[in-house]
């Protein structure tokens, strides 16, 4: 059994990928924590706990960031068009859920939860890297006692999303990513390069849902208006970024990678571009980069596969 | 006829793209400027000097920048690992070569040429950027004055060959690359997303030599030695990274290409990176962006057809 800590911002894609993982009889949820970043995080949370409460996952929430790691940072609008002003692609959740919030801020509770179970724990990140790089920074030791860090986030040898180099997560918190990147812990990096060739059309969905419980019934409703923000960039369907990050803490054989430091650009045009130095090439001695810890960056993806996987396992139920 | 003047420093591919200049017949070689680069201006003003005699190529030398724009930019040790430490393989190469330059430096001699013939001139560009860029400090007019400029530079999709993210070219001079990418003139950027697939094993290049006349022969010899550099990234061959710039001037059908403003990364781990924000795709208004003129930026090549035509051209004599 894997045991993980699934930070998020749901979010329609991370709303699929929370089922995905409360439903792998492989995985064990020990968390959810959330993040700002597909809208607040007093609406990441809200949504985190109107999933819980609808699909009966047992695992606590604890809430997390509101703003970067740096405090200057500007902060920009929610991505409203794309995940709807709710988050959850204004389906209908009511304002407020009556389900209580773990006591402690996301960091502390990825902190205790990582020393409680250590060398076991796989955090999974698929939002801003925020509560990780706070995490790191109140307990450093953490890099050494959990298991890997599987993140959605970033591209290498693809554009990017919200600017012509970076990727939203990355983007939306550059000095914390740097920091999840370059701590010495195992990070698998899954971004753009594979995510946005991993495309679910709006008809396989649709069958799904068919065939699925309240819980698929209620993804497909909530994913509507996130296939048609995508029409731009998929024919017709949803890139599923953060499943992707789900499936390969499970099958990891399902992509192929390269290995290499991990650094994330902070400011000027690039900002927030993650940039990968593979270990196969050799360029000169730099400061920056020499001594980085080496990092798997996934470059290759079967999509079939992982869309079955995910169909598979969400129907499962 | 295409009016080409050729800026750059000689170097090994560079000696192969202005044989190919000189003896393409839809091309009037206006004139060669030299610059700092794969050797000291110098030296690569030498060995233009060099080909030219060997060559009898009529058009005339002009020298030109021996160090960045910014000049507060740290210079680093020539390459002498790819290009030989005379620039040209370390064949038999004079001192000094008894032929005059012209006497004006290679800026000048660019505005001057751009102005005697107002929309005729072709720029191709295969070092860095200075020349161009002092060119058009001194005389901005004359970005509406040339034909247009193709330049051999910078990476997009694929990783860089100086730095994870940045190519040689652009990396030796990101200030003025940046200048010239951002001018309202047009550019087509031919990078290492074409060049470095673009290779000429040390067999194709031998039977041409054996084919050829005297000057074929020396770049036969003077290729050798980069060829056995390029082994670690060429199974035994070498990337004909200026010639590709050059074949574009002439037939650009064998070349797809994406359209939009491209920048060059000035300072910190991105230092000479090259950005395109394709018109294709949609982002948030950003002042480092909008209002540019669109330039062309090559992402795919008919590797074959181009270096037969590269073979043809050398061999047509």
């Amino acid at each position: 059994m894997h045991k993980v800590i699934y930070d998020t911002d749901p979010g329609v894609d991370d709303a699929m990928a929370l089922l995905f993982l409360h439903r792998h009889p492989e995985i064990d949820l020990l968390g959810i924590t959330t993040v700002f970043g597909n809208a607040s995080v007093e609406t990441t949370t809200r949504n985190a706990l109107f999933l819980k409460r609808e699909w009966n996952i047992p695992a606590p929430v604890s809430k997390g960031a509101s703003v970067t790691i740096d405090s200057s940072r500007a902060e920009r609008p929610w991505p409203a068009m794309v995940h709807g002003e709710n988050g959850l692609g204004d389906i209908d959740v009511p304002e407020t859920i009556d389900l209580p919030l773990d006591p402690r801020p996301a960091h502390r509770f990825i902190i205790d939860t990582v020393r409680a179970h250590p060398g076991e724990v796989r955090l999974v990140a698929v939002g801003r890297m925020t509560n990780l790089a706070l995490a790191l920074k109140e307990d450093p030791e953490i890099a050494t006692l959990a298991k890997d860090v599987v993140i959605m986030g970033g591209n290498f040898y693809v554009p990017g999303n919200v600017s012509p180099v970076a990727e939203a997560n990355i983007h939306g918190d550059p000095e914390a990513a740097d920091i999840v990147m370059t701590a010495p812990w195992k990070v698998a990096v899954i971004g753009l390069d594979v995510t946005a060739i991993t495309t679910m059309s709006r008809s396989y969905l649709g069958e799904m849902a068919a065939r699925g419980d309240k819980a698929v019934k209620q993804l497909d409703a909530l994913s509507q208006s996130y296939i048609d923000f995508y029409k731009h960039a998929v024919e017709d369907g949803m890139m599923v970024h953060d499943s992707c990050a789900c499936v390969y803490v499970v099958v990891p054989e399902l992509f192929s990678s390269i290995s290499g430091a991990v650094r994330v650009v902070c400011g000027g045009i690039a900002d927030g571009q993650t940039i990968v130095r593979p270990d196969a090439r050799r360029f000169p001695p730099d400061g920056a980069w020499d001594g980085l810890p080496s990092q798997v960056v996934c470059t290759g993806i079967e999509s079939e596969k992982v869309l079955d996987l995910i169909r598979n396992t969400l129907l499962a139920a």
